[in-house]
């Protein structure tokens, strides 16, 4: 029988999630006192990021199961850290309980949360569990980064090539295959949703070989997210339509339902993709060490001085992009 | 006209959050980016706690205002902070809304969490903002302590004396005013429920004075914490009834309730006092470095070997004492 949480109690639940004792050299103090005690690196700067998710906002238990769930509320988060070009090291979470998860439901989001962690070495080292009407969860991750070498909103400089890793519009193909009556639902094409993988050792490397300028994550769409840059960075950018990297996925979906693959490419949202600037020289030999790791990145564009973002498509002009992406108001 | 979060807008909020430009010289990179940017003093140990209050759960709106509402979310995590006789830092902030919070509610949420943040020059660095259907917050607070003296419930040790700051019972007294029809309820019975009071520069005193045993703070009821530093540090506890310093607060409520003094003193919730262990010459030293402070301190019994949490009653008998407070479950 599965044993509901109104049996097993708040304590009973922490006791649970602190079977893992799984601890990396950063943590000192783990789940079970009044804080996490946590250690940086000598010289490291601390980075800290949380993410909400509410249950019908966020995601849907009808297709997505506990563990992927857990999966990408790390993801979302371990994806932040990378976007400073950071290394994470633990975080805390928080659930909101309605009381009809089950121990086993929450044992599957900690595991799917673990799953990821722990490819990283992060461990989860507190948090709190509260009683609500809306399930939710919100994971806040602690990281490091070097103190003068952040990848921020705010570097991107005039002259700088574009660049973003992987490619883009799998994510929401995904999700709008997982949303359909389609009976073919292979993990193939619904993983990226799922399962997304940030690019926490891209990240790393490109803050061990260059010096970084302007450098955000994906979770909102790419129009969002360059829009973002723009106004951090006080600049503009010119896209090329035909560089932009557009998944397979995203072209297939399209030829089964009735969104431009372009669409899929510039608005879907939750890629978690890396999308920076570096002078041109750079950028080259960037595509070069990733591609080295096995990772693909391609250059979509150009930093520009003004403060428009524009796209040039096929007709060889340039039209301005909108800044709209996915929104929660 | 108020303006609602559905004209303001994610972004717009986020803009009105960012106002506040405050910076403490932890915080590098604050709101704006994709996670915030803090450093540690040399040598320190980083420090992170998070708690969740859910509408209808963990505060009534309609004797709880917004200020108010910020004010104890942030109390909250400072005092977990305190319990491990930590500085506190900067704040992480995630918000749910429903989209019926105005503008100017989010603004004295934030203010009131400032209010309180301002006067341990805690930064609010960063957060989330998403839309749910039930409102709740979510702060996370990172702090910093000496790697070698951090105050944890598993550090109380037999033979030590257990000691509490301030009075106890005054918050759940105040609370059951609040519920109350009584047309009274003036600040003076109310405060301690509404913006309790962490005890940050006591446990950081604490810290420099002493070598710190046993440490966790009142969230739950003194019963509860009790149980909790017996559980943790493997030992027992003896409490003196007439020891305990019950609020004056609480024995007036109980003149017109129907509540004993004691029961708000053992099971009432969100004190925010600290509850420590240390050898007995260490306490008497104690409770007069706090006095200075004007910090009242008493002890209230010992620590044991064993593992049975035991109060003596005025008629000098030990009886059990109950591991019961405030549980979500």
């Amino acid at each position: 029988m599965k044993s509901g949480l109104s049996v097993l109690g708040e304590f009973g639940l922490i006791g649970r999630i602190r079977r893992d004792r799984r601890r990396n050299r950063s943590v000192i103090v783990g789940i079970g006192d009044d804080a996490a005690v946590f250690a940086l690196s000598r010289g490291m700067a601390g980075l800290v990021t949380t993410d909400t998710l509410v249950d019908g906002t966020h995601f849907d238990l009808s297709y997505t199961s506990y563990f992927d769930l857990g999966w990408k509320a790390m993801a979302a988060n371990l994806s932040d850290i990378a976007a400073m070009a950071g290394k994470p090291l633990l975080a805390v979470v928080s659930l909101t309980l309605t009381g009809k998860q089950t121990a086993r439901a929450v044992d599957d989001l900690y595991r799917g949360m673990r799953a990821l962690g722990n490819r990283y070495d992060v461990t989860i080292a507190g948090g709190d569990v509260v009683r609500g009407k809306e399930f939710s969860i919100t994971v806040a991750v602690i990281g490091e980064s070097h103190r003068d070498n952040v990848g921020l909103r705010s570097g991107a400089k005039p002259g700088d090539a574009l660049l973003v890793t992987g490619s883009l519009g799998a994510s929401q193909a995904g999700l709008d295959l997982l949303k359909s009556k389609s009976r073919n639902k292979n993990s193939e094409f619904t993983e990226k949703h799922l399962r997304p993988a940030p690019r926490v050792d891209e990240g790393l490397t490109l803050a061990r070989k260059f010096e970084l300028h302007g450098m955000i994550d994906i979770s909102d769409g790419l129009a969002s997210e360059l829009h973002h840059l723009c106004t951090e960075s006080r600049c503009g950018m010119v896209i090329d339509q035909g560089a932009l990297p557009i998944a397979r996925q995203a072209i297939e979906r399209s030829a089964a339902g009735d969104k431009d693959p372009l669409d899929y490419c510039l608005y879907g949202g939750e890629e978690y993709e890396l999308l920076f600037t570096l002078p041109p020289r750079d950028a080259v030999r960037a595509i070069k060490v990733l591609g080295a790791m096995g990772t693909d990145c391609s250059v979509i564009g150009q930093v520009t001085s003004g403060r428009s973002v524009r796209i040039i498509g096929p007709d060889g002009k340039a039209r301005l992009l909108a800044d709209r992406g996915y929104r929660h108001f």
